[in-house]
Order: C-alpha cells, then sequence, then structure tokens
C-alpha cells in the first residue's frame, strides 16, 4: 500500500496543538511524529511514496457532517444534490465523511427504506458516509426494527415533532422510540418545532395573504421550537433517552438545552452556518422571492433579537457541541419556485455541505471560536457523537487517513462560478469571503483534492458502520 | 539520549481511546505508533533501550496537580510535606507536574517571595513544577511586580477574599489586581471566601464553646462561598480578567459559576477530591478531636446537603472543569493538635497529591466520570488552564514524556502503612480501597516508579516556565 | 329588607386586618364602621334586625372555590355531591361562591352543555354560582361559541392537555382557542398533563400488572406536568392568552410557572388542599385499595421529592396566586372500587369544598401564610381572577354580603360522623384537626350557618355573570 | 371634631376599585358607606361639616414616601429641602406620610442623632412622619442602640454598602447589625453598592481626565450594584433577617432580587421614578454639566440596555414591592455646582417628593401598571413594609383620615413656575406632563390641599410610630 508523509504542519486537535509529521500507510494513519527525529532511523521524507508539505499549514482530521439530506425527497420534489455530487462538493471543502438519513415514512417498512438509501449510496460517493434512521412511522413493526438498527452499524435515530402527515411523530409515539432507543443503546435525534401549530398558524398566514418566504419564518415563530425542545428534552428525562437536538436556531431553545445540560442530562445540540451567519430580516426578507433561497427549518431567526450572538455563544460554551449543515439542496427553477405565492410550498432547505470547514474557519478568524473547537465542533464531537471516533474525528495511529490540511493564509471565495460545486442553480452563500482554504484532503489515505484540483473517484467513499454514541456525560 | 517504548496499551486522551506505541527519547515522546505497524522498517522493540509493556493497561499523560501547598508557612506551622517529601510522593501517585504557590506575605515583595520558593524547590523535586504567586498584598509596588510574572516562567496570581489580616484583598484591591491581570494576560485564582463575615462567625462559636473541629464547617457556611464566588464573577465581569476558583465545595457555588459561563463568561472553577467523597458530617463531626484531619478550606459540606452529588455533576457537565488538591498537609501531633478546645487554630489542610489520580479513577469505576473525562480533570485541562499544554497534558509528539501506565486490573489500599508516602502521621484517606493501581510512572522520559519501587532522585523534577491560559472561550 | 349588624370582629383583607363593624341591609353590605362611633348619630345595634357579636373573632369575606364539579360525569359515573349537596357542604365551611364546570364533550354544542349545566344548578344551590366552561371540542362552531360566553356572564373556559378522546384538545386545537380566547377576553384555563405519554405509561404499567392507586402517580410522572405547563405557557405566550393553571402539584410546574412571571407574562396558577398535606407514598400509597380514595389529577405527589414545601413556598411568594379544590367526589362503593384491579377505571377525585377555608386556616397556624394570605388565596385573589371582584371577594360598601364569622379559638375535627356535610361515604381527609372554626356563614345577608346549624334553604345561592379577569400585570 | 364627608368617588385600594362614600370624624375615618343607602337613617351629606365632591374621581389613600432625606448633610452641603419646605411639597403632591431617616455618622452615637433629627422635624412639617434609622457605624454601642429602636417606634435601620469613610459598613459590621436587626425585629434596608470597588472606578476616570456628570454613571457599574444586592441578599440568609434594598436601578439586581424571592426568601425592593424614567444617555449625558441635575446614586442606568423597561416589569410582577423618591435635593448654583470639573464632588440626590404619587399615575395611564397597583406601591404596601398599616396606606374604619382625590381627568404640568413647591433652582422633571391631577388632599382628616392651594399649616404633621414590617411571606 502507498504511504504518505504530511510533513512540517501544526497538527490541531480538540485540545490543543503542535508540530507533528502524520505518517500514512494505505487507508490508515500509522504514526505521528515529532518533525525531524531520526530516532526512528530513517529519513521518512525521503521513503514514502508521497510527502505532502504542510509547513505554515494547520493538519486537521477530515470534517465530518453529521447532517445531510443527499436525494431527499421533499414537498414532491428531490434534494439536488445525489450522493455523487453532494459527497464530492463535501471533499472540495475539506469533508470527509457525512451521516445522511436513511427515511422510513408512513406505512413503509424501516428495512426497506434502509435498504433504498444504501442502493442510493453505494458506489456513488466521494467521501465515507453512514446513516441515520428517520422513524416516520413509530409502531410496533417500526420499533421492531429501531431495535436491530446496531446490528446494521446504525446507532441514531430521527423524530419530527414537526411536519404532521409526513414525518410527525406525536407525544405517544415519541415516547415509545424513545423507550425503546435508550433500551437498545441508540440516540434519539429531533426535529423539535410543534408541527401542529405551526401548520395553523401557516393556514392563517396564508388566507391573511401573507405568502412571501418572510411568513415561513413568522409561521415557525421561536416559541415553537423553545417548545418542542423543551418537551423533547422532557420525554427524554422520563425514559432515560440520550437526545440529540437538530438545526437549533433560537437563543430561547438554547437555553432549555443549556438548562438541561446544567441538570446533568445527555441532552445535545446541534446548529448550523445558517442560524450563525443569516437572518430572517436579511435573507428570508429579501426582496421579491429572492427569500426562497434560505427557506429551511428551523427557519432563519431574527437578526434583531440577537440570535446569532447567542448561538455563537453556545457554541463557544458546549450548550451547543456541533456543527452540521443540515445539506438539503434545491434549485431556484423548477424547485423553490413551486412556492411562488405560497411559501408553505418552498422545499425546505439550504445548500452548505462544501462550505462548513470554511464558515468555521471564518468563526476562528473573527475571534469567535478558538482554532482547537473548530476542530472539535466539525470533527472530534461528531465522531464521538456518534460513535465513529478512533477511525474519524481525530488524528492518532490507527485511525482513517482522513486529513485536511488548511492553509490559514489562504483565501476562500464562496458562491457561483468560484468554490461551489453542489448541484444548484445558485449559492445560499453567495459572496461570503473566507480568511483561510481547504489545500489538500485525504480520505481514507488517498488525496482527493490537491492543487485546486479533484483527485478522487465516485466509489472511494464507503459505507461506515458506526458505535453507540461516545459522548455521553 | 535513552529511548524507551510503552507498547501493547491502550492510549487514553480527552477525547478518546486508542491502541498505540509511544515512543520516548530521553527527556521527549518523538512518535505515536500503530502497533505492529511496519512501515517504518524497524522492530522497535528490539533497537529500543527499554520497553514497557502496557498490555491490557492504560497510557495517559502524567497528573498534573495544580494546586499544592509544599512547606507552606498556615497559622505558625508549615506544611509537613515539603518539596522532596510532596513532589516524591505525587510520582508515586502517577502526578510528574505539580504547580505550587509562592506566597507574598503583606509587607514583603512579591520577587523576594517568589526567590524564596525557588530556593525551596531547587533541586529537591522528584517531578516538574511550576508556581503561581500569591499576591497577599495588592499595593502599587506589588501591582508592578504582577506584572512582570511572564517573564518569570508565572502566568497565574491568586487572591484570597478570605483570611483577614493575613492574605486577604478587599475589594479595591482586587479590583486593581484583577485589572492589572487582564492587562497582563494572567489568570486570575481566587479563594472565594468572605473572610470577614467567617471571623465573627469563628468569634461567636468560640464564645459559645462550640470550639470542636465540626464548628470549622459551620462557620464557613456556604452562603459565604456562594457570596465570595459570585463577588468574585461580577469584579471579573467588569474588568475582563478570566477568573478561576480554587478548591469550590459548595452546590450553590458550582450554580453562581454554571450561570457566568452560561452567560459566556471565562469563568472557571476547580474542585478537590475531599468535596468529592468527605463530608462535614462523616469527617468533620467525627468523635473527639480526630475532625482535625479534615479541616480545610473551603470546608467539607453537608452530606444532608447533596453538595457531593452536585459536584460530580459539575464535573461531568464542565461546570468544574479540573481536580486539583490543595494538598497542605499538617501531622496531627504538634500541628493540627495546635487547635484542641480552638478550631480556629487548627492549621487548614488536608494532604492528598499522591492519591488524586487514583480517587478520580475510581470515579471512572464507580460511573461518575468517563475514562476520558479522568485524563481531561486530572491532566489535559490543567495543562490547558495554566499554559503547559503540547509539553504536559497530553501523549504526543513532542510533548515531554510524563506517562504513566494505569492497571485497571490493579488495585489500591491507600493508608498510613499502604500506598502513603505522604510526610504525615496519619492519612486523611485510610481506608480508601482503589480498583486500580498506578504501575508505571515516566516523568521527562525517565522511569521514576516501577514494580512497586521508586527509582527517580532528588531533583529529576525541574521548574518548568507557563505560556498564558490555553482555556478562554 | 332586613338589616344585620356584625360587630366587635376584626376585619381580614388581603392587605391587612383591622377592628370594624360590617352593616349588612339586605343582600348587600352597605358601611364598614369604626366600633364604637357615634358619629353617625345612631346606636345601630339597637336599629338593625340582627346583631351578630364577632368578638375575638375574624370577618373575612365568604370563600370562593374557583374549581368544583358538581355532578361531573367521569369515567362512567357522576360526582356524587350535586349542586344541592355540594354548595350545602360549602357554606358549612365558609364558601359561598363556587364556579363550576359546564362540559362540552366531543361532538356536542357549547351552548347546550351550558344549558344543561344551568339546569342542573338552578334552584338547587345553597351559595351562589358560576360556570367556567370546559371546551372538550375544538372546531369552528366551538371557537364561534366561545365568543358568546361573555354574553352569557362567562368570562373563562377551559382545555384539557389529557383525556384523549374525552376532552383532550391538541396543540393545534389549543392555539386556535387560545387566540379565540385571547380576542374574546377570556381567561384560559388549563389542565396541564401530557395525556397521550400518560396513556402510553398508564397501558405499561397495567401489562406489567401494575394496578393499584398507587401507580395512578407512577403514571401521571412530574415530567409530564412540567412538560404539558411549559408547553401551554408557551403557547399563550405566542397568542398573548393569558393563562390559568389548574391544580399545579409538582414543584417542576411552579418552577415553569414563577419562571414565565418573572419573564411578566400572565400565567397564573392555582393548587388544591391535597396537594399541601397529602402525599403519593402516605395516601396513594395506603395499603390494598384504600389508596383510591385519593386518585387525582394531577396526582399527589412523592412526599420524598418535597413537593408540598414548595407549593407552600409557592403561595407564599405569589408564584401561585389561589387555592381551589377541585371538589369531585366519588363514593368508594359503587364508584372508586371501578377501578378495582385496574387504577386507570378509577374515577378521578376527590372532596374537599367543605374544607379548603379549614384546611388553609390551618397553614395559618402552621406559619405556613399569613392571615391575611389566607383571605387572599381563599376569596381575593378567586375574585379578582375570575371578574367577580366587588360584589364578592372583599368587604367593602355595596359588595355582596357573603361573610364568614371565624373563630380562632375554634376547633374542627374533619372526617365522617364530624363536620362532613359532601354526599360521600369517606372523608379523604378523615383525622384532619384543625384550630379554628367557621362560626357564623352569611350569604348574600342572609344567616345560612350559625350555631352549627344550617339555616339557609335549597335555592338561596343564585348564578352570577362574570366580568373579565381583574388581575392582569 | 369637625367631620367631613367624601362623596360621589370611586374608591381604590390595592385589590380593588369600587363607589363608596368616606365619612372623616376629627383625624380618622369612621365609616365607608354605600352611596346613597338610607339605613343609618340621615342625609348624612347635610350633617356633616365638609362635602368633599369626589363626582368621576378616585378617592385613595394618601402617599407614603418612604424614602426622604430632608436637610440631609451629604458631601459637604444639606439637602436643600427642609422638613418644612419638603413635607409641604409632599403634601401638595399627594404624600401625606414621610419617612426619613436619622443618620449616626461615624463617631456618634445612634440616640444622639435620632434626637437631633427629631428636633429639626419637629413642629415643621406639613405631614405626617417617621424616621428609619442610618448606622454609619456598627459597633458595640449603636448594636446595642438598634436594640432600643423598636421603643422609640423605629423599626427598620438603613447599613450602607457604598461610602467607604463616611456610611460604609463591611461584612462583618453588616453580619452583626442583621444578626441583631433580626433578633429585635427589625428590618434591614441596604444602600446595595460596592463602594470600594467604585472609589477605584471614581479615582481612575479622575485620573483619565473624565471628569463630567456622565461618569458618576460609569463609575457606579451595574456590576457592582448587582454584586452587592446578591451580597446583601447572602448575609440577609445566613442571618435570617428580613432585607429591603433600596434605589434598585439596574436589571441584574432585580434579577437577583427575583431569584431570592422565587427561593422564599423576605428580599424586598424598592425603586424611584427616576429609574423608570431617565436615563445614563438622557440625563446624566446631557451637554455641559446639566447631567449634575440626576447625579443620585444609584445612578441612572443606559437606555439601550433596557434597565428601563425591566424595571417597569418588576414592579408589575412584584419583584419590586413599592417605589419611594430617595428624595434628596440640591441646587444647582452653590451645591450641584460643587462638582465643576470633579463629577464625585456633586452632592448626590435628586426631588421628586413632590411628583411621585403623579409620574406613577402616569404610568396608569401609560398602561405600565393598573390603577390598584398604583395604589399598592405608592401606599399600601409602603405601609404595609414599614409597620403603618392600618393607620395609613388603606382608606377602612379607625385608619387615618390621609386621603387623596385623584382626579383623572385633570391634568399637571411638572417643572419650575409650574407645580413646584420644593426647594430647589431646578426641577429634574421639568416639562413632565401628567394626564391626571392631586385634587384634593387631606391629611389626619385636615383639607390641607384644595381648589389649588395649599390651606395646611407646618406643625400639622406628626411624628409616628411604626410596628414591625407586615409584609413577611
Amino acid at each position: 500500500m502507498a504511504t504518505t508523509l504530511i510533513t512540517g504542519g501544526t497538527v490541531v486537535s480538540a485540545t490543543g496543538r503542535g508540530a507533528a509529521d502524520v505518517l500514512v500507510d494505505g487507508e490508515r494513519i500509522v504514526a505521528l511524529l515529532e518533525p525531524g527525529s531520526t530516532v526512528l532511523g530513517a529519513n521518512l521524507a525521503e521513503t514514502v511514496d508521497t510527502v505532502v508539505d504542510a509547513t505554515g499549514k494547520y493538519v486537521i482530521p477530515g470534517g465530518i457532517d453529521a447532517h445531510t439530506h443527499m436525494s431527499m425527497p421533499f414537498g414532491g420534489t428531490t434534494a439536488s444534490d445525489d450522493f455523487e455530487t453532494g459527497t464530492r462538493a463535501a471533499a472540495w471543502g475539506g469533508t470527509t465523511t457525512i451521516i445522511d438519513f436513511a427515511v422510513q415514512k408512513f406505512g413503509e417498512r424501516v428495512q426497506d427504506s434502509l435498504e433504498t438509501w444504501h442502493k442510493m449510496a453505494d458506489g456513488q460517493c466521494a467521501v465515507d458516509y453512514s446513516f441515520h434512521q428517520i422513524i416516520g412511522d413509530v409502531n410496533a413493526e417500526s420499533l421492531a426494527a429501531l431495535r436491530r438498527l446496531p446490528d446494521e452499524g446504525i446507532t441514531s435515530f430521527k423524530l419530527f415533532m414537526a411536519y404532521p402527515g409526513v414525518f410527525y411523530s406525536d407525544d405517544a409515539q415519541i415516547l415509545r422510540a424513545m423507550q425503546t432507543g435508550a433500551d437498545t443503546g441508540l440516540l434519539t435525534m429531533m426535529h423539535a418545532e410543534n408541527g401542529p401549530a405551526i401548520d395553523v398558524l401557516v393556514e392563517q398566514l396564508l388566507a391573511e395573504g401573507k405568502t412571501a418566504p418572510y411568513y415561513h419564518g413568522i409561521a415557525r415563530a421561536w416559541q415553537l421550537e423553545e417548545e418542542a425542545t423543551h418537551r423533547a428534552i422532557m420525554l427524554a428525562d422520563l425514559t432515560g433517552a440520550p437526545l440529540y437536538v437538530v438545526h437549533v436556531s433560537a437563543k430561547q431553545a438554547v437555553a432549555q438545552l443549556a438548562a438541561a445540560r446544567d441538570r446533568g442530562r445527555n441532552v445535545f445540540g446541534e446548529t448550523c452556518p445558517q442560524y450563525l451567519y443569516l437572518s430572517l430580516e436579511d435573507n428570508l426578507g429579501a426582496a421579491g422571492f429572492e427569500g426562497a433561497k434560505w427557506v429551511c427549518s428551523t427557519p432563519l431567526r431574527s437578526r434583531q433579537e440577537e440570535h446569532q450572538d447567542q448561538v455563537w455563544q453556545a457554541l463557544r460554551t458546549n450548550d451547543l457541541q456541533m456543527v452540521s449543515t443540515d445539506h438539503c439542496p434545491f434549485c431556484m427553477k423548477g424547485q423553490k419556485d413551486m412556492g411562488l405565492g405560497d411559501f408553505s410550498k418552498i422545499p425546505n432547505g439550504i445548500g452548505t455541505v462544501e462550505h462548513r470547514m470554511d464558515l468555521m474557519y471564518q468563526g476562528v478568524v473573527d475571534g469567535r471560536i478558538t482554532l482547537e473547537r473548530w476542530v472539535e465542533i466539525t470533527s472530534t464531537t461528531p465522531a464521538r457523537m456518534f460513535g465513529l471516533y478512533g477511525r474519524k474525528g481525530v488524528l492518532a495511529p490507527g485511525a482513517d487517513a482522513d486529513i485536511v490540511v488548511y492553509d490559514p493564509n489562504g483565501h476562500t471565495s464562496i458562491g457561483l462560478g468560484k468554490t461551489h460545486h453542489m448541484n444548484m442553480d445558485h449559492s445560499a452563500w453567495e459572496g461570503y469571503e473566507i480568511d483561510g482554504h481547504v489545500d489538500v484532503v485525504l480520505a481514507r489515505g488517498k488525496v482527493v483534492v490537491s492543487d485546486g484540483e479533484y483527485r478522487g473517484a465516485k466509489g472511494d467513499g464507503q459505507f461506515v458502520r458506526r458505535d453507540p454514541c461516545q459522548y455521553l456525560i
């Protein structure tokens, strides 16, 4: 097998940084070495197949995006990135593992849905992938299927408190699923918004002629995110289930998570770049129908209410543990425009899988988070949260050689025609400038991005079985 | 220089664990290696000077006890461990770095006190050591001296809100010192108890004939710890100084720290093993004068009020970040017995430097904390908090080879005539049984403890200059 | 019309106490007078028809029990007190107004249910009565009916988050009803327990053979009261509806109410005597089937968790505003025993309407609340909360002459064969001893209880139309 | 003695309102009567000496200003209102009782200071007055004097955490005084600002040339009010002393009070009109030296931080219980101008005693508080808090006839040359317009203000002995 030495860089982990060379043999890291050490008796740089010069750069574990929806069916259409285009964009952006969602809809069998998703991804992916299981129909059969998920290498499942008639679980269903999940060692993931109440507000807003994308944000009021977050926490408390709340956007929901954690509960939350940079007023409220680009759920929150600052702070204080993208892109033409004249028909989703590492690095530059915290929230914690640590999320002997060389002196301009490889006719991040650059990406030991070129291939990425959550307190 | 290979063990870090060999060259770690890897072309086990077999054991960064008081003068006597005996006991217990306190008393010059402590420690220590600087007399001269501490390799100083007339600073002094500390990049450490109020209660209790050790705990009421903790937090908020509260014992003080952290403040807290295991009723309240063994400040708290559970929980939730010992031993004969008939004359302090790693490991066995959290709170976070990370607190190429091989299948009985090498005529931990054992200890690459023998020497330990706090949020 | 002078007593209001005579003319109070004043030129004691000597006693506004269920249909049976027996018992106990609930069940018309309740009560009552309206089927028709309630003299309605399939409203229904209520100036009352989750636990407990009354308390876990309370608060926040949570029993639910009030929300809560004195362990957990006497919802809470102390405290701090009874008695024979072998079939309810004033007075004797707070939580606040103040809840010129002379030197023994006039075959309060006594009761100016005799008559009590809530902050 | 009938008005109490006539005989209220009732057999309007027509107006208990400083010595000068001018202005504004402060300075005897204040007030006052006792020198002698205060009719004393070297008590002194106060049944009042820290900031600001009045507000940062408030709460918790915090202005201090009250502590707080209407930016920050008009301590807070809204809210939620003025006027010429070029030399104080009832009534008009809450926070609660209830704070038989007829259809323009009778050369409230008017004021039964004329006389007001606090929870 081929050997690679990444030399001269600063290895950054979740706890610190230091000069070290990383030696890769085939798909795995086999050693971390003091630069220039001769104790091993060999000048490695001369004996390895490939040398990557990381002088003046950061060497970090590849990003893990724990929340993507490739080819996701939603509202009569399908997310525009499939596993091929989406994972290739991920690789471009320094993300070397994604965890997508297999979707059991009402009336379907869980195992069938999982098989469907395996078929969609198998042989298509540029980087490694795993699945969470969405349970859209909690019943005796699906609960039994839940118990078999660990055998499939899947250790987390997701419920929805929103979308009645589609994915929605009522509280009785949530209670039963959490009980089963707790028993089985699964992590319960929750979309925490009060769907029945939202649907009333949507109906009323439309009836009042308030049909623009902006009203998507009004209908999905923060009270309904805070409410559902607290409800999920209490049901988790009752059942002993560890809980992971997806795409947290409201500062009040953050406060509920923080309070539960202060009480010692295994309650976790992710946020997404959109809730850190974008807002109800500036984006959803853009003129005409342009706001549709940023229709996602939970929605962008009000700038005036200072949710962004609170979410950044929660990332610092570990009241939120990690950042995923909820990548679920739709094109404006033929997809988003289904909701012209009716915001409720705009497919929900934003495409970010390519930009997460960059956008969060900008948080380092802006003084929002430390360099170590950047690694922690984009890679180490996702790995620990979802049972990948050891293989992913860390640069250590024995780990998969998923490695990013990041250049703090580089620059990245985001947007169509620039660094954009996602299958979309627009970018939700058009115009964002990043004071850093993803230079080299290794996926399982293979250099897939280097010198501004993509060198990987369809099928480089494999399905990864996961262990139980390694992050419980 | 000699080379050592620690092989076959499970390396545990603050974020995870995995099989890895550790290669030491002289004083430093030069490589972490995949066990059995042949890519480096050599069978290291045959070429190194020493092989340490860690099969079935944990390999962890050496413990860092960030709060000790060797030869501390207190109440007319001096702590019974000096730097020689205290650091040797530390080594026995898997602690390879201590941070002690240089003490500026009222009327003294800071630089003189530091010089005194250097003289006491120089050439005496079994393991590496550094100093925090106690400022017992905040004035223009000592504030100027504060500004020069980083040049001395000292990046933290401690103030006392207790002990009027001895170490006490009033709020004006605290404010000025925090301002200077914030300016200078120093971490402010605080003994947070309201001393003037305590002294009133002491006087009243003694006047009522309540002279037993138990009343030490009554006089130092939790309200006065909560109060001072909040006061320190607000003064830190006003000045922008990062704050580290020492020996937190009251759950209400923990709640104040948690609240400040939830607000995004750089506020930290340590606790000590005594607050996790011992109590007002069971220990301070022991029959006769025996409670004197456990007279320390802050005092042991009431078991009935469940402070212990809350402090353990705070260690899990990171509302408290680390565990030190506040090691400050006094013998019963000739020292503690100065307080017969007057608890206020009992020298304050407990000896724990030897047992911290074991006592906290028992928390892992008891399900209180995870194995990773054990490493984090005893080594990695202390290193980050006090500017040692990279050299200490982590097993990584380039780090000092401070390494402990810990045997989870071993056993340790604590007490006099058992594992006790501290210079005391009793043990505050008599009878504690630990389901694990410190097997091998390397300090700067030298095996100092192995096969139940101490192989180090006086002077092995050197003074370590520290960088600024690496843990700010 | 007849005149009555109550003389020599200490008039107690919600804010203070003082010596004053109360002059009644017909149904109303016409004057409060300084005792012995001659300015009015007449010796009133000689000219009035009746003199009530209140020397050494408290003169207070008649009690208002804002939560009763006379003849309530529940679980296939009907509460054992009808409006005649229940209101007579109320009068015996110093309660001169009740507010009962008209019950719209699923599929019924609101106005029909109200008419039914009017028919049940009309001409039967010993004391004045009003109605809240239960909405068990929120739909367009019932929402329209809500808007007409003020015309009927009804200014509050109640929804249930529990009892799916019976009274339960889902969140969409609650949202719509709160919107309508807020628009109409109605107070939304809420039974705050998560019914769907409770039903799962009930099913599971029964399946495990846990059929005793004790498990009623286990199934209705505090988490599900806290959860629903928070949910109601958030929906109220979103709609602007003032919210009144009935029968609060869990300290965690109290904390949610307190937090909302601290944020300035119009959120209110009542508790009941059973949550102040009785417990899961001591009562629900009584041997055999005896616990059935105390099956009510929300359930009695655990003594070990100290809910009682917290609820008493909340009464003091005004985090809970008032005390009602939730009077809904069932006999053990033929009613409660329907649940032998299945706790879920025990009719929910306790009979307390006769003892509320006494039980709460005992709180004064025990130092739990002040004398003024006793008047406030049993009469003045209920009047303000439900739009009766001026006519009820205060001794003032123009107010209805609903007056109780309470003897602090008297004594009351509660139980069957003692002070018990409710239509029950047992007493939930058997053995309770009260250090006080209801001596004389006037209802609309008529002495209905005096010298230990009931002097009233069926039909003394009239329906009272109510104004909107007078208690908003 | 003369009789007066106030007829046709709406009597407003802390709990509600209703039509009632008030009959006064000499100094006391002897009856409240139903208007038009003939049961008493006499047409009172024809037989009384005086009839006050209150048709269309509110009849309320006279205002009680529990925090004034007439002739207060401060910073080398003396408050410009003495007891004559100050109490006359109070009467003009509907305040019929003041509680002023006798000031024990360092080195003085408590009883001497009280005697001095008695002499200053005796025979001078337009309305009734009482005293709190300031203890500026806590020592054995003054603590003994504290124990005798109830015999003098004084049931509250005040300590200062600010003003080192003048009134300041350290924590040991506060602890002892609270212990004595708790023992003696006294209410501890606290000026809660961290004086030693403030003095450091003052010194630093002046050294930086920041000498304008605005910096008074910067030096007295909210952190130092929050800190001291929490400290006072904890010392009160430890001693069992009920605590009353004066002139609360920072929202964070409010939050500390609210938290203590949520825990069931007897902790109270007053605010003042200046903290509800005026701000750091708009007033203290006025151009040139004009800001000096509004130099008071605690200082006006930042408008941008929305303290005002939070303080109003706390008044609604009863986290603050009442409104006093902290009336302590100084003229601009010869007094405030002592601080030209050094804000620390500006005498601290604002004159508001005349306008409190009006300014708070404007809160009713503006929808900030209810009409009943207006009466409660300006009269009823002050009476209960300070042991005057029954005689003051309520319209009831036996109460002192301190009565205000307030016209909601009247208007009041505040300012020099308008409604201003305080002895000041400016008004801190210049330009404020009130949608209501103090029409008639009775003090102890005498009409002192009517038809826009002052009809009282020096010496109308008498010293009132007070009972212990009647407001404990």
